[in-house]
């Protein structure tokens, strides 16, 4: 399919963050084709008028749990490990295949209306989230994850690697895999090592959480007598390519080391305000050359999946926290949300900005909101005013998803209805 | 004109903040006449399916600046005294009639499709605010900005009580007036004591900006040796009924003499945040018994008009700067963007939540929507997940204002183009 956008504002987000005005972009099957200028010889298929919108890249979501949908305001106002342990891993129990399916579909439901056109998952029954994510037509990086103590976990690590054969590159390509430890505090250092000797054995890397939350840290020093970073260093795991999610309670030392093994970050401000867990010091990380990327980790410590709000609080919570208005400004919060996402999922070369030869992942914004005027700034606009609801028309892969907000290929009723069937029975089951 | 909503939920935000499921409410003129049954005999003209809906009491924008929606992402990532000295006060000097009239309906466009149905305004020109809220048909409550040395500047204290003899309780009522001295760092304490004098002739409270940065604070002790809130007290200006904006930076003893005096402070976290002035102390404020309502300020330092977003953060930010997930919890974070807000104004009899006998200003979201699914917790989905474009209907005094999101009766196009042109004009003249 040959796709035409004229006459919009496109933001590149290319190396220099290009903002180009009343300019056209065009797209060819599954790839961006030409930008700026679009020769006569080009016959599209379809034609979208760009007065009044801005086109940028698709926005990553770098680190999130899409099955946890299902959860959503079930259990709010709760400290990580009591969230954790008495509410979420008690239900998860209860899980059933097309719980996870159902949960998925309504999250990426969700993330296409927000804008979000690739995402990184870690959760289970991921053939489940596979499988909608290939009918949706999203990008998706999955990881099964693993928490785990001796041998006889090792069915997670089968589990994830059968995920692999079936799953990699498939939906034209949409779909790619990497072995997912749920955290240092929930993995042995014994299945850590297995769990590297399966991902290197694959040639896939790792997602796993870090430094959440400050009881982790103390647990570590406690167990180990290092900090969690410096713990996952000496098993040599970040020898591997690393997604480390979250990251909040770090020293100086945890972010060189983190930056020394090109570690990528994911940071999470809703998710780590709404737990109480603080502010992750990204102005730090960047400062030390470490990629960070933005997530809006699972709905049900969130409660969205709102990359928009994300990036908004990015732009914000970090000029609060380091009574600095100058700490993350517009533009680094929009890269956080795109090429740095890109990068931590080892991409850079496919997504995360508009380039000729680059997929065709990409959003456009209706700017004829009494919110977007007047225009001055696109870029602060998009960080500072724009709302998930502004986005019209979502393509992936050259593919058009989402127009004028409509998801036309997915029964959304359907969706609504056993999201609320599954959600209701689980938590029945809980109350007992 | 009698209006029914049928089979909806209901968050009453009452004293006990009922929430009723599958019920009705019903309003007669400016009035909610009926909540949960509604006799056979009530012959409504207008009924709503309530069907998926949530009925919640309009939200209360408790400190704003509405004409200065026009300087929206003209100059971002600058502290506050540079942001207001080098850019914002520069351009104001420019400013017509025309432009605030324009940039206030811009922004009355903007808070009614977000929720919102009465604002608390501190600006200049404010007849032209005045004008739009009377053509819109929001409920505002206007303070003219005053900031004044000595008696050379009395005429901005005769503008103030010709806006008072002019809109006083106009619109249908839905329109009051306070003054508005800006800060006690614009204001000399002679200048705040000649205000304080017009004020009691006139029978109305005061809106002012305090300590809102920590440079005002330092500042303070410097020149009285005292903090700001201190320095208010000792002029006596706390005895006439005062509505605080900010109060970021403040003592226990600060705290305790905003609760005896019962002022009411207007928390802003988005602003606060953006500029670097830091986290109000929220939680101890409501703790000590301070009555705190909820604002966006001015869309130049925010950058939107978005309560929900506000309400957000206020569930969100405290978390994270307290460490405890139990900070601020939604049911707080609702409270505060309605009848906290209420009682700032006064107005609590009239307005905040939904009771029989109090004035019909309601909105009404759509909860269809893959963010707010599965239905557990309404409050938290509310606080939590929606977003202002989930408000479809909005109704102020009994009338409606805004439907299915369409408001019907004002020019949207028109009010894009003023803006813009206005817009490009000021900052034209302040770049030579």
């Amino acid at each position: 399919m040959k796709i035409l956008i004229q006459n919009a504002t496109i933001l590149t987000m290319n190396e220099k963050n290009e903002l180009l005005l009343a300019q056209s972009i065009a797209t060819e099957d599954d790839k961006i084709v030409y930008i700026g200028e679009v020769p006569d010889s080009f016959q599209p298929d379809k034609v979208f008028d760009g007065l009044n919108k801005v086109v940028m890249p698709g926005l990553i979501n770098a680190h999130t749990h899409i099955g946890m949908s299902l959860f959503r305001s079930y259990a709010d106002e709760l400290p990580l490990w009591e969230w954790l342990s008495e509410k979420i891993w008690p239900i998860e129990e209860n899980l059933t295949y097309e719980d996870v399916y159902w949960g998925s579909m309504l999250s990426i439901i969700e993330m296409l209306q927000s804008g979000i056109t690739c995402f990184n998952d870690m959760y289970f029954f991921m053939e489940e989230t596979a499988k909608a994510a290939e009918k949706a037509g999203i990008r998706a990086r999955l990881a099964r994850g693993v928490t785990g103590q001796d041998a006889s976990d090792n069915w997670k690590l089968d589990e994830s690697q059968q995920l692999f054969h079936k799953w990699q590159q498939k939906a034209d390509g949409r779909i790619t895999i990497m072995l997912g430890p749920h955290a240092p505090y929930t993995c042995s250092p014994e299945f850590l090592l297995k769990t590297m000797q399966r991902a290197k054995n694959l040639n896939v890397g790792l997602h796993i959480h870090l430094s959440e939350s400050k009881k982790e840290v103390e647990d570590s020093f406690s167990a180990y007598g290092l900090s969690p970073v410096a713990q996952l260093e000496q098993l040599g795991l970040f020898a591997l390519p690393t997604i480390a999610a979250h990251c909040v309670h770090l020293s100086d030392e945890d972010m060189e080391i983190l930056a020394k093994h090109q570690v990528s970050v994911v940071n999470n401000p809703g998710s780590n305000l709404k737990l109480g867990n603080g502010f992750a010091p990204v102005e730090k990380l960047l400062a030390k050359g470490v990629n960070v990327a933005l997530g809006t980790d699972g709905s049900s410590s969130n409660n969205n999946l709102n990359m928009f709000e994300e990036i908004n609080l990015a732009a914000l919570i970090n000029k609060g926290a380091n009574g600095d208005p100058l700490s993350i400004p517009a533009i680094t919060a929009l890269e956080m949300a795109t090429k740095n996402g890109a990068k931590a999922l080892g991409m850079e070369d496919e997504i995360g900005s508009l380039e000729i030869g680059k997929k065709a992942d990409l959003i456009m914004l209706d700017f004829n909101k009494p919110h977007l005027y007047p225009k001055f700034n696109i870029i602060s606009s998009l960080a500072y005013s724009a709302q998930a609801s502004d986005v019209e028309t979502v393509i992936i892969n050259g593919k058009i998803v989402m127009e004028e907000r409509e998801i036309k290929h997915l029964d959304l009723a359907e969706v609504f209805a056993k999201v609320q069937s599954s959600a209701t029975r689980l938590i029945s089951t809980q109350k007992h």
